[in-house]
């Protein structure tokens, strides 16, 4: 909630409603289109429609680029058709793939229509491919090469065909039949003697991805090999496409924004969640509550299990919350710390042995600690010595466990070649609520049966 | 964990145990750094080192550039004196940087030595920036081009000077005094007409970053106007430094994982948890765990004042676990909504008010459903109408304020510029236990007095 945006919006919205379209025109001449595409998500729809058509094509193109599919959507349709065609010519190949993969068949024909032909050629292939794939995002819009092409032309192809480009800084060598077979940087290029040709001075090893592997693949090699852009191959080595950092740089933040949505149990991606229909977002979030829900019923018949001690000791009812509770953050932490080990590819398959231990020894700490301060409290509250060893223990034994089966289910699911982050927060959770109270019960049964 | 980088690093293992020193140092000519970095952090302790100096100085500075402070200490330090000198002018400054300010105080000195008197200047000046600002991440190695340069000779800067620079493809445009007056691509550079000064087609709109900025504002800079690099100025808008798209990822994988740890209530920074001893792990996770044993003592003496109600009906301790679990995971679903959709910036102040009510409406449906069917749940296994209905009842009424809850908590954190991540799951989850066991427990009270 940017300050100076805040502060703009209110003035754009004043000057709309007075309508100042003169003024507006004049500030959107300025604006980066990145913070118009803000601007617009932060205006209600009426005037956000209003404001869309005093731009250009050109910069509403590039507004529209920088949106969520179903913004654009609204927008394009509030739209008079010759305009349309307008705009979709002007907005990037990989731009329109998104947003027609969002849009209802119907419609995609419709859209087709308004592309001009070689435009139309290039999305059609495009839309075949799967929406999460390396080919999903690519874009065709490269800079490609002949092998055999003198330094001097291949300068000359960059200024030509560079304007085009979404990137020309890296150059892909291509022999005749279109196969990836080497990689310039322009800085290279630039600084190459002018008789040689490219095939000489190229990078023969390209980090490349396939056509279809997934996304976040493509991204994280960027990542890795700090690329400004990677190329997408199909299965004969033939170049299809690049996929640029900054489209990279997106699929990382939708990737992060799903895993933390999988880490608190909820199973969809964010822009049905956050603004789709309440009925949509409970349904994405009923899986886990509804697997848990049963998990903790179980966990409830642990203690009908124990009813006796519990009727003859009252008093283990009012610790029933901070065992489960603690037991459950601890969980939870050791599940965080899992699943972005993974992730980052911190946890190895040569070192997460040694993860294990660190957490069991991590846990036995905090589990020592908290149960050591468990027993005292219980003591000091109810009075009852008995009482206090029996939650203290409890509580020791339980974090310890509850670490250990925060980090192994992930790494277990992760060897599965399941997503660890599926192993949510709330799962986990009810795996250790079921394991605490069983210990809790026990030693409680024991204690009090023996004493 | 990659399949084949399992099988590379047990050959390498084994070729390092036999001895066959030359067919390693072959096999590390043709790997990335990334690569090997990412081996070496596969690689125990012995071998790591032995592999470490099998590698010329400038491949090792490579690696060294790719890999966590910690380690790059560890390897550097199994140097001798001279090696280091040598590798240490190889590193990039950033990086450089980097690892001095993980050393205690008089290694720092002792390594400062050892670098080159020009490379001394930059470091030292860089040192006293903070760690998590703007400045602290910058590299000093970019081409900045004099207002009035010609463009042919802007382009032999490039040429000359682009060497040593972290990029070439944005170029920074200084007045006398090395104020930011413009920046060009080398993109229009090289296609600008040949008869031009660089100050007449360089863009005089530029997005910086000042020195002092977080770290991550700098990364999400990068990430929204989608540029290669940001330039970095001080007060007086003098250019000081560069942050390029690369540092730019790693900082934003920094405080993903950063803001999932905090989500889990763990209070640190990943390199010391993962890897440190496990005391000190123990010790960034206590903070929470310990203000929600608190809380959750709380909880328990919810159940203590209701302690008659309870004696009656035993069996509305079965519940505690079912309503404490899923009030919280519902908590925390919303939490992990708020939170994400705070920091990619969907949620902002023109629009938070709908996302209050779309939550309360999901958090309404998810709650009918949920305590219509425990409603039916309990009345099969306890046979016992009324408690059917109280337990139905309060699942109900907790889970709508659960999403209230974890939904409206980060949002008045973020209004009071407090990071809303710390709003972590554990105490919402506390807060939610707290008020779910008070609905039941009083709606059972109520409920079994009147019947």
């Amino acid at each position: 909630m940017d300050k100076s945006n805040i502060n703009l919006t209110k003035s754009i919205k004043a000057m709309l409603k007075r309508g100042k379209v003169a003024e507006i025109k004049e500030l959107l001449l300025y604006l980066h289109p990145a913070d118009i595409a803000e601007l617009l998500v932060d205006i209600q729809n009426g005037s956000q429609k209003a404001l869309f058509k005093l731009m250009d094509y050109e910069k509403a193109a590039e507004v529209l680029d920088e949106l969520e599919p179903e913004i654009q959507i609204d927008l394009i349709d509030s739209l008079a058709e010759k305009e349309k065609a307008e705009i979709l010519e002007k907005m990037s190949v990989d731009e329109i793939i998104d947003l027609l993969q969002e849009l209802p068949e119907s419609k995609v024909e419709k859209l087709l229509k308004k592309l001009p032909m070689d435009e139309l050629e290039k999305v059609k292939g495009l839309l075949l491919l799967s929406r999460d794939s390396a080919g999903g995002i690519m874009t065709t819009d490269y800079v490609y090469i002949p092998e055999d092409t003198p330094v001097p032309e291949a300068i000359n192809m960059v200024r030509k065909f560079g304007r085009e480009a979404e990137t020309i800084y890296y150059l892909y060598i291509v022999d005749r039949d279109h196969h990836l077979v080497g990689v310039l940087s322009l800085r290279e290029l630039i600084s190459a003697r002018r008789d040689m040709i490219v095939k000489d001075i190229m990078h023969k090893k390209v980090v490349s991805v396939h056509v279809d592997d997934d996304q976040e693949d493509a991204a994280r090699a960027i990542e890795k090999y700090s690329l400004l852009a990677i190329p997408v191959v199909d299965s004969d080595q033939r170049l299809m496409g690049i996929i640029t950092v900054d489209d990279a740089l997106d699929v990382l933040r939708e990737e992060t924004t799903e895993d933390i949505h999988k880490l608190a149990g909820i199973t969809a991606e964010e822009d049905i969640i956050l603004t789709g229909s309440p009925l949509k977002a409970a349904q994405k979030r009923l899986p886990w509550l509804l697997i848990c829900l049963f998990g903790d019923l179980i966990a409830g018949s642990v203690i009908k299990g124990f009813e006796s001690t519990l009727e003859t000791v009252i008093a283990l009812a009012f610790f029933i919350p901070v065992l489960m509770a603690t037991g459950g953050n601890v969980g939870t932490q050791s599940l965080a710390l899992a699943v972005r080990g993974l992730a980052t590819g911190e946890i190895t398959a040569g070192n997460f042995v040694s993860y294990i231990f660190q957490e069991a020894k991590a846990g036995l700490i905090v589990g020592i600690i908290c149960g050591a301060i468990l027993t005292i409290i219980a003591l000091a509250w109810q009075g009852n010595p008995n009482l206090g060893l029996v939650v203290g223990a409890a509580m020791g034994v339980a974090l310890t466990l509850a670490a250990l089966i925060g980090m192994i289910i992930p790494m277990i699911l992760n060897a599965l070649k399941i997503d660890p982050a599926v192993a949510s927060g709330p799962f986990i959770t009810t795996v250790v609520d079921i394991t605490t109270l069983m210990i809790y019960f026990s030693l409680a049964t024991c204690f009090f049966n023996l004493v």
